[in-house]
């Protein structure tokens, strides 16, 4: 039986990470739960699964779950404290669910009290990957993926020595504006970019889709998951986003991991590490129907967001929490219609010039990053588009 | 260092082996070398590796490599006796890329001398899988796959364990009348057949692509080189030859294996195993270059001999050594155009239904087998095409 505590359960891959548990009750059994603002549905879940904790996200919602909670024998926290004690429950492993760097310090928590972590939470490694990394080394506990890219890479590798890698390959949609001109990028709207053809996700990652900003993001990623030089790291447009990564070997061999684009089953393979769960629900693959899966390089000139990513991973430090900052709050403005989808890129590219890097071993020192790289890019915001 | 043991040294297969030797002589050491009639290369490659036995065919060709070898520490064996001798020169691995049921004995013999075996020649699984199976088990050598689509399956496989697994996938060219109508196969010369789209091979195995017959055969390969029931194999057409095979997971996830057609590949993966022998030489694989990769169910009214094979591996015992023996008799008719290309599938069901079906389990039984659908299949060709 593998206990989980599940950060981030009301979330889209939180009721996910909870709908394959529910699948497998002999083999994995959910201990704590911490939720933001959908207290109902924690409610909800913990009516379901009865964990030991669960954490809200503030004192009003806590004394209203403790209250539909009464029955059980389950202790309800809130805030950033409960978080933490979410991450330390006595989980064999914790899913960091979170959404942003609200989800740093609790994924820190559980590597300190030696629990290994799988993590959909990306801003966690692309902030802090080397004090993540460190804190992993120093405890002994393992920092898994558990997004699609990053577990396909994983299963890539799985049972194949590491010396034998040459290089991985991030596959992309290419998002809602894959086969637009730089004109049509120009006048993207919020709603033209929020098409995602493939996956259903929220506003910020879907954005990131558009911009292959997430593709970038996911390059910082797995630099540290698998502990890869950025030059080892290529990315590839996939449009039909059922190869999810390859890793090519010194041999010229590459192994591939394909899928319907469905959450659970990546979810699934990390939850049972090491034997497979079944997924009798999830549509199978055929690839007969689908009868052509099409490959292309990124455009840099229409994806530059793509190329400050680069920039990032290569510089290190952090640089990639800059980046982060920077893109998530000229996002935000695009989606307000402060600035035109174009504009994602020269906000970060302002800010990314305007901030000083650092070494990025100390929490403190990242958080600044994040506030003055955020400040920058709000900067570029008022000048150009007030 | 890894000692090989290479019978059929001179074919297509055996050559590329001996290049994949040469490019990394610090792990691999080539002790015993048998080639069919082309002494002359034999002779070269003795002198370039220095082995310490080689067979030839005949007597007379073992003098004149005698007496070439002269200054070596060479010992020179001919005819069946001489193959035996290499597959038990006491070597870590012997490569099996002999032709036909020539193959077989030396094959038995690797194994009961607690031999790894690395298989090219089919026959010698499609002839005698439990057979060969058994002796494996008994002396507790392997019997690893050498060409691309099972390779692909092992590596695939490798790292997840078995009870994960829900299917296999092989994948086929299709062959050089993949897009033929029925009326145009019917009329389809030896030339028409022998124009592979992806690969260079003999004639048989090139005949045998055009008629789906070679991945017929792979299914039966497949069956006992992985252990799989019949119904947990498929085939998929994939025109391109990138993907070699892919491998189901009871999860919805799949693995797949991907290069560029070169045998090389495969060959230094087994050679090389569990290291990864860097190969340099091949052309890397551009994904983005080849733009799509294109797959399609076959077609059982075009492909019958397909359904044949499936016929024979679900029935098992010495069904698919008739198939396969009736299918040399018959590709070598339309070889000599004495029958339509068309006129091998029906020659083959003819044979089928005319040889009792045996156990398989003992070596005369199997030759016995293979003799008459031999003579049964001449029958047809006799009958329908004098």
């Amino acid at each position: 039986m593998k206990r989980l505590s599940v950060l981030g359960s009301t979330g889209s891959i939180g009721t996910q990470v909870l709908a394959v548990a529910e699948c497998h009750p002999d083999q994995l059994e959910v201990v704590a739960l911490a939720a933001g603002r959908n207290t109902d549905l924690l409610i909800h879940q913990a009516k379901r699964f009865r964990p030991r904790l669960v954490s809200v996200a503030s004192p009003h919602d806590a004394a209203r779950a403790q209250d539909a909670l009464s029955d059980l024998d389950t202790r309800v926290l809130c805030g950033a404290e409960g978080l933490v004690e979410v991450a330390r429950a006595g989980a064999d492993l914790v899913v960091g669910a979170l959404v942003g760097r609200l989800g740093l310090e609790p994924v820190l928590a559980a590597l300190q009290s030696r629990t290994d972590v799988a993590l959909a939470n990306k801003e966690v490694l692309v902030m802090a990957g080397p004090l993540v990394l460190r804190e992993a080394e120093r405890s002994g506990a393992r920092v898994l993926p558990l997004d699609s890219e990053h577990v396909a890479i994983h299963q890539a590798m799985a049972g194949h020595p590491r010396e034998g890698v040459r290089r991985v390959i991030l596959t992309a949609s290419g998002g809602s504006l894959r086969g637009a001109s730089r004109e049509e990028m120009e006048r993207a709207t919020p709603e033209q970019a929020l098409s995602h053809p493939n996956w259903e996700m929220g506003p910020k990652i879907t954005v990131d889709s558009a911009t292959l900003m997430n593709k970038g993001l996911e390059v910082i990623e797995a630099r540290w998951l698998f502990d890869l030089d950025p030059d080892r790291i290529d990315v590839l447009i996939h449009p039909e986003s059922i190869v999810h990564s390859l890793v090519e070997y010194v041999d010229g061999s590459w192994l591939a991991h394909l899928a319907v684009p469905d959450m659970r089953i990546p979810i699934a393979y990390v939850l049972g590490m090491p034997a497979r769960l079944p997924l009798s629900e999830v549509r199978p693959l055929d690839l007969a129907a689908i009868g052509a899966l099409h490959f292309e390089r990124p455009d840099p000139g229409r994806f530059p967001c793509l190329e400050l990513a680069w920039h990032a991973v290569r510089s290190g430090g952090t640089v990639p929490a800059a980046l982060n900052a920077a893109n998530e709050e000229a996002v935000g403005a695009f989606l307000e219609r402060r600035i035109p989808f174009t504009g994602i890129s020269s906000a970060v590219r302002w800010a990314l010039e305007r901030t000083p890097a650092q070494p990025g071993f100390v929490l403190e020192e990242i958080l600044e990053v994040d506030r003055g790289a955020r400040a920058h890019a709000r900067e570029w915001v008022e000048e150009h588009h007030a």
